[in-house]
């Protein structure tokens, strides 16, 4: 058992993996790591968006998103035969307090990768990116069940808003948008 | 007593208010009631945008921000001589199960001029913008002691996804921002 445990912790010390910006050829992995984080997220029935929209949307002249792939080589791939194991996928944002800023929308490693420091450099390589961009902030959102999530921004350092100032997250959506839509003023 | 009030209420139903896109010169005014907001909201020392970085920001060739106005005619202006007396700024975001989408960053309107339907007017133009976009969404965060703002916001129909799905919104900053930037794995 100590001799399995040590190859084990050998093993994941020593996992290979590259993170590098995402391309079109990578939207099919990356639509279905999407799927999988909403699963784990007991909302898989929220997912509308197809792969080729993730194309249309995040690799034009002017993007609505950038996207960063982990990716390991042909030896670790999982017997699924993926090498694209994780993500992050992240925005520009405005504070009018703060001015530029962040959004980290996803941020997801497979479950039989988490514990070899891909997720951290996932989100280390935004943070990488924020910075460069001069952004004052580099923000995200998480369910309040999620612990391990919730411990893994923790310890980088993230403040919990909702928590300690009380911001809650509003939205219009469906009938609701369409109604305030048409509830336009005339001048 | 009567009387004055029924004229109050006269006066009321008839603000006159126009609702138009900002220009480089609304940006005085702009960053005037951004400062306002941010007293209301108790975090006056929170703002370190001038309005010069918002004309810069928002008024370049790839805006990091829109922003609407909303002006009242010579009659209606306040002693202080302010024709624009409300805000709404926001910018396009993306949801990776529903596509782009849209966030509102600030909606705000100069107490005196509350109660006209001015504040509806911004929400419901921004809502139009939105659905311009083809957005799937239009969000915003909103402090749980804010109970006027939270009613309005419910009472057009606002789900609040921290109270109902659990979702808190985390940030990183400052030095932990700075830490995690150059923690990025070399490749």
């Amino acid at each position: 058992m100590d001799k399995c445990r040590a190859n084990f912790v050998f093993a994941k010390l020593n996992m290979n993996f590259k993170i590098r910006a995402a391309t079109t050829v990578d939207c099919k992995d990356i639509s279905r790591m999407i799927t999988e984080l909403a699963v784990y997220e007991k909302m898989p029935g929220q997912v509308k968006i197809s792969s080729e929209e993730l194309e249309r949307d995040g690799f034009c002249q002017n993007p609505l998103f950038q996207c960063l792939v982990a990716e390991v080589p042909d030896e670790n791939k999982p017997k699924e035969g993926f090498a694209i194991v994780g993500y992050a996928l992240y925005f520009s944002i405005y504070s009018t307090w703060k001015g530029r800023s962040m959004h980290l929308e996803d941020l997801y490693v497979m479950p039989q990768f988490r514990g070899f420091g891909i997720g951290k450099g996932l989100l280390a390589a935004v943070a990488k990116v924020a910075k460069e961009k001069q952004c004052a902030r580099l923000q995200l959102i998480v369910l309040d069940w999620n612990t391990p999530s919730r411990d893994f921004y923790a310890a980088k350092g993230a403040e919990d808003l909702t928590a300690n100032e009380g911001w809650h997250l509003l939205r219009f959506h469906g009938q609701n948008l369409d109604a305030l839509a048409i509830e336009t003023p005339k001048n």
